[in-house]
């Protein structure tokens, strides 16, 4: 085994941030890394913590894994943060949050920015909790920003799903429109102590009273004002109760990870093929000229891809 | 040609809506069909339009279409909503539409869902954009709720992106966070007689301040109400503003329409790989057979997908 992998299963911090670093850059050495790893994954509990923008998931997040340190466990913690290459977006909440928690050597909180057009940002965030996972940490919040299919994909990898809401941001349809609705295995209610609280329970209330879930799961309602660390315990309590009805449903958690380990192949897939494609079947400069070549219209992408795929042996 | 390809040309609404069933639905003769169609795509100018959930985008897009109309205009919008197959919310949001703009004939509207994970929507939206390009629309709107790297993705593709904020609607930092705020050409402040118009103008010209597009193209900033029809025009002033910024700017629409043509392929690639390895390389039982030795980690995922592209010969 590697000396990396040797480091990052004795939960030494800087390999950890050095393995994340790899898998995020998509380095050949990562693959290795995490085949050393794996089979030392599947202890830690996921959880995955999604909503709109301004729900204040930063904070319950943060809280959320202090009120666990009380518990005297260790907490990974992988925000997902669409870069953003003009304001630096992912940099600067890491370093604002680093202040907080980097004090604390019970968490490890680490920001993963989508780079560039090739994606695998789900790829490597899953990647990123494996070695969380293998690292030791009992627990690996999952915490993204926004409501794109991209970041449903990744919060619905973990073990729990943990759907934020806020009174009165904006009304029951943008709620529904938003998709998320229906991953979500708990609702929060965050930021209870603002007006409007009652009617975005009743609605949820009753969004979730014409749903069933196929396992006989009925997602609990939590709220909480993050800011004032007020129901964070409750959300603690709700949590491993539906990680034990997990376990406890026989089959349940087996398929769930077993869902969740075949859209992770599917994801290595893609990438890997794409990745194939671009090194071997076609030239920066080729695809730069075919790309001009279609917008132009001399050419149509149809044929491009054909001319791609055939080059490959595909 | 195609039967249905030279109704789509000649503007006929039901192939038009049959078409871009056939790319929603990854259909072997879309191919054959947007071959067809290519040469006819490039003369419509297309404008992105996204913001976070909330922020009045459906109504934006539909008084813009109607400010259009106004003008003799053709209009073609396409809707990108993420899927709830909870709430069903793409069909129920185009019924509550196509109430309203049934009735014109020079409008087509049209809701593009999320299905499934094999993703595929951005290149599903991308093609139904074109069939509705070369069925003679002037301008074809492109809708999206969110924020995702996904939704992101396809609002690049337009040739003008128009990103819609409200007052108030979480911090600055919420708004960097987003990862928007770098794509806009044009930045609407939504319900503009609401509290707060003035930090949240002043935010965003500071924002904008310190950033500087290579093109030298300075993003202008509209205030609307879109509810009572107040900032449309201007809106629509500004959108062809940019575009004729676009066109006069030398290379610029040139390379902005390489760049999304190689996107484009990029995507398609993508999609066509894993539709291949899915296909050939091995079965539905095989594959969950495969997910449920990860999940015991039995296997490790990065030898199965080896596995996979040794057998598609890769």
């Amino acid at each position: 085994m590697d000396a990396i992998a040797e480091r990052v299963l004795s939960g030494d911090k800087r390999a950890i941030a050095r393995a994340i670093s790899a898998v995020e850059d998509g380095s050949s050495d990562a693959g290795e890394l995490l085949r050393d790893l794996f089979p030392h994954t599947g202890q830690a509990l996921t959880v995955g913590i999604t909503g709109a923008p301004g729900a204040g998931k930063s904070t319950l997040v943060d809280r959320l894994a202090a009120a666990y340190r009380r518990g005297g466990e260790q907490i990974g913690i992988v925000a997902v943060d669409p870069s953003s290459p003009f304001t630096g977006g992912a940099i600067l909440g890491d370093r604002i949050r680093m202040q907080n928690m980097a004090t604390d050597p019970g968490i490890f909180i680490r920001s993963m920015a989508s780079r560039g057009h090739l994606g695998g940002l789900a790829r490597a965030t899953v990647d990123a909790v494996a070695i969380l996972d293998a690292a030791g940490y009992d627990k690996v919040i999952i915490e993204t920003v926004g409501v794109g299919q991209d970041e449903i994909d990744i919060v619905r990898t973990a073990d729990v799903t943990v759907v934020v809401l806020v009174p009165g941001m904006g009304d029951g349809v943008q709620a529904m429109k938003a998709g998320i609705m229906e991953i979500g295995d708990i609702f929060v209610i965050n930021k209870a102590d603002r007006d409007g609280v009652l009617r975005t329970e009743r609605e949820l209330e009753l969004l979730l009273s014409i749903s069933e879930r196929a396992d006989g799961w009925v997602p609990p309602i939590v709220k909480t004002v993050a800011t004032e660390d007020s129901g964070l315990d409750t959300l603690a309590t709700r949590i491993s109760e539906y990680s034990n009805f997990l376990t406890n449903s026989g089959s349940g958690r087996d398929r769930h990870r077993a869902n969740i380990a075949q859209h992770r192949i599917i994801e290595m897939l893609r990438e890997r093929l794409l990745r194939a494609a671009l090194d071997r079947a076609v030239t920066a400069d080729e695809l730069k000229e075919m790309s001009e070549s279609v917008a132009h219209r001399r050419r149509d992408p149809y044929s491009v891809v054909d001319e791609i795929i055939a080059r490959l042996g595909v």
